[in-house]
């Protein structure tokens, strides 16, 4: 099990450590200030809720966590450093000596810094080589970014290993080749910050009325497409020069003038701290938390769907794991087909619930077909073939709720195929908890052309892996509730 | 039936007559182009695409779609006008004064301007106090906001009267009290913009890295919450004053000088519109339109099941489509309780297909259980009611497929009350689009105990509600596929 080392916690560190230790490392915490433990474990109960939904699939069993009086205890067999002190360039320097003296020589040390440049960290370190900028974004355990800002110190081998370690706790990180202040994004946040500031200061707008701007608006367009692919689409067919031909003048609009930054004065912070009480002091911070993770996790889960910008990244991130946790995905692979397939084990995410406080039922059918189309991939109606024009469509179902399933279970569904012939397959589902069983589901599905959409027969690779997997669970008793019709007395 | 005029086409425009015209408006185009019929036409084929969708309820009919030659005749009987003619202030005054020659003086003109203050547009108008700015983002049919800049020359009744026709077809009304160049939204996207032409030039990231520092990152914060609201939260419980202390001081970091507008030289022109080829050039800009559209319908339902930012705006809307749509919400509205209630009607969402190119099984369940849902509010089971600790869990379901449902099938569930009996209530719904069968679904539901989880009696008013409701559909013939089990022949 591979190992972290988390230097500095408050809400940076501490989403660092969820990311990793939910991810399945091991993570060894050293912050001086008393209060850590608490801090990070609140940190980090919020990440259990919504880090582990974000997957199709279950997360590996989570490491261990660790908190550790110095530095040298908490980098012991460390293969990343996360570095999360205040932002003070000396005390960065002396962090980093007492780091080296102690970590392997081949740790990565990612620093989380959002101003200082590597080659300023680098600085007076006894091995420059090993350390590189891992900037990461609030909160921690659900933003994809990482900006990766390395120098031509480090070596492109070590550059590689971090991007690697990155995705692999499923990050994107951003490869920022040539180090500036503030690397990237944070210059648009603070571009878009100055300008905040004069509108609110000017009296033109409320932060609440800013954050609606934004929100209703470009915000939306942003979470999925950034500012030139926007743009470009807006340009229409005549091309990203036609619109800049539009757009790049405005450049010289008056309210340029804007640029100059407005001084931070203590009627101004007091101006805009009163409006943002205002707007959402009506909020404890835990519950702005909550109310934020779980937009983000939908949204993100939204995109997953559409598998583009957050959500294809999560989507790779899925078929890692899936495949780390020996997921069946092809008959071959099946190790002993006379018990039923796991077919599903994923967690219960924020946007499955209900008003009744636990998972909605179409979500139990969502589950259900998932395991349904993994059975299919399983006998060989996957991507490829289905672009052939032969799938299956569901043309029957029936679901019993045996037990209520909670935000964050771990389910697990379990499939057999009762019968299977010409075009037919008539499969049963069973949805575990641990070994609770929580309900079953019983389907018919029939095998389809999708140029007639009228039944077809199977082909020959599907109709021999299904009498394989059938005549393999032949023996099985029959399953309990099987053939039941909706209000059958017991 | 109320008609809108709208005032030179294009993608703006387009996108304004699609807002109207699905939201049930006449709609009246004047634009001088030979193609404006085929440009807006294929803008609202769009929008027929992925508005609908966003709604939980169906749209009202269509409006009428018609295109005139002249302004006078395209503003006969309209009740707004909305002006998107080309960004040029001369240009603009004109178009005004023709308008105001012939359209009614109570109607309320509306500009799309991005630059100009209301104030400029009033200038030389004849009556100024009609006129407005509108300034609405692209794609208009799906992003909520519009900016309305109103002046002192605009009644406080019009202006009223302006936010609740917009927010009559679904939009997000931004009052900005206080005119100023670019209004709000604009001059964050003008800070943004010189930011990454900086960023480009210098080498120091590609339009697509830029991209992926925006959409990986905080664009998927702001979608939801915006700028001041995400440093709240960061701010954590030592709130906004501490975050201002922490972040305040970086508006004297170096970079600053970053400020300076970069030359709009041939080059950087180049430069940019070559990394977008490099970037997205493998799709069309109808493909990336299509990709962004379904992005932004999945994400913003996502928000939807949330509550929050613009999914609280669109079901703001859906209750009052709903209720103009005269879906039964009491008991006492049911017009013939003899005849199965109509319980849902909604236009299937892109977020609801599979990779068979029809409505996925899960989403039918979801239909149905919100039809389910209905009946609950109707019995009296509403959320005032859940509060108290009552509700229904369904224990059993079984669903039938008839037939194929596509994208944007208005589909309607049709519900009877086949038994309720001390806890139990079994339920029958179908699934039509107009009178073609395409699924049913049987279901029992057992009235619960919120807090011990168990079964629990109904209250009377359920009980009363239910037994009017049963008693009044016992004279229907049986449903045709009641209490069948899963591969019963037929």
């Amino acid at each position: 099990m591979a190992t972290a080392a988390i230097i500095g916690g408050g809400v940076i560190g501490g989403g660092w450590a969820a990311r990793f230790l939910l991810n399945g490392w091991d993570v060894q915490v050293f912050d001086p200030d008393p209060e850590a433990e608490r801090k990070i474990g609140e940190v980090i109960d919020n990440a259990r809720v919504s880090l582990p939904g974000l997957s199709d699939t279950a997360l590996p069993p989570e490491g261990r966590l660790s908190f550790h009086d110095s530095m040298s205890e908490a980098v012991a067999g460390a293969s990343w450093i996360q570095e999360s002190v205040p932002e003070r360039l000396e005390l960065k320097r002396k962090v980093y000596q007492t780091l080296q003296e102690h970590c392997e020589a081949d740790a990565i040390l990612g620093s989380s810094t959002s101003g200082f440049k590597p080659s300023e960290l680098q600085g007076c370190a006894s091995r420059p080589e090993q350390i590189v900028v891992t900037h990461p974004f609030n909160p921690v355990y659900l933003m994809p970014l990482v900006e990766l800002v390395p120098t031509e110190k480090n070596a492109p081998a070590l550059i590689e290993r971090a991007k690697e370690t990155l995705k692999g706790v499923g990050m994107f990180p951003l490869h920022v080749r040539k180090e500036i202040d503030a690397h990237i994004a944070d210059r648009f946040l603070e571009a878009v910050w100055r300008e905040a500031l004069w509108l609110v200061k000017d009296g033109i707008a409320t932060t609440e009325e800013i954050d609606e701007a934004i929100r209703m608006g470009f915000g939306i367009r942003w979470a999925q497409m950034g500012l030139f692919d926007t743009y470009r689409v807006a340009g229409g067919e005549a091309g990203m020069k036609h619109f800049m031909a539009q757009f790049g003048p405005c450049l010289e609009w008056p309210w340029t003038k804007l640029m100059d930054v407005p001084e931070f004065t203590d009627e101004l912070v007091d101006l805009i701290a009163g409006q943002s009480d205002a707007q959402s002091g009506h909020m404890s911070i835990r519950e702005m938390e909550r109310v934020r993770d779980n937009n983000l996790v939908s949204m993100m889960r939204a995109l997953k769907a559409q598998n583009f910008a957050s959500g294809a990244v999560l989507n790779q991130h899925d078929k890692k794991l899936s495949a780390e946790a020996g997921m069946v995905r092809k008959s071959a692979d099946i190790a002993d087909p006379s018990l039923p397939i796991v077919t599903q084990r994923r967690a219960v995410p924020v946007d499955w619930l209900d008003y009744n406080g636990h998972m909605t039922e179409s979500r139990y059918l969502q589950a259900f077909a998932d395991a349904s189309d993994r059975l299919m991939e399983i006998i060989g109606c996957d991507q490829e073939y289905i672009a052939t024009g032969g799938s299956f469509f569901t043309a029957e179902t029936h679901i019993r709720h045996i037990d209520e399933t909670h935000l964050g279970s771990v389910i697990e569904v379990r499939t057999r195929v009762l019968m299977a012939e010409g075009k037919k397959m008539h499969l049963w589902h069973e949805m575990y908890a641990g070994e609770k069983l929580l309900a079953t589901a019983e389907h018919i599905l029939i095998h389809v052309s999708l140029e007639t959409r009228r039944p077809a027969p199977f082909s020959p690779e599907i109709a021999a892996n299904l009498k394989m997997i059938y005549e393999a669970q032949a023996d099985l008793p029959a399953p309990d509730g099987l053939g039941r019709y909706v209000g059958q007395p017991r």
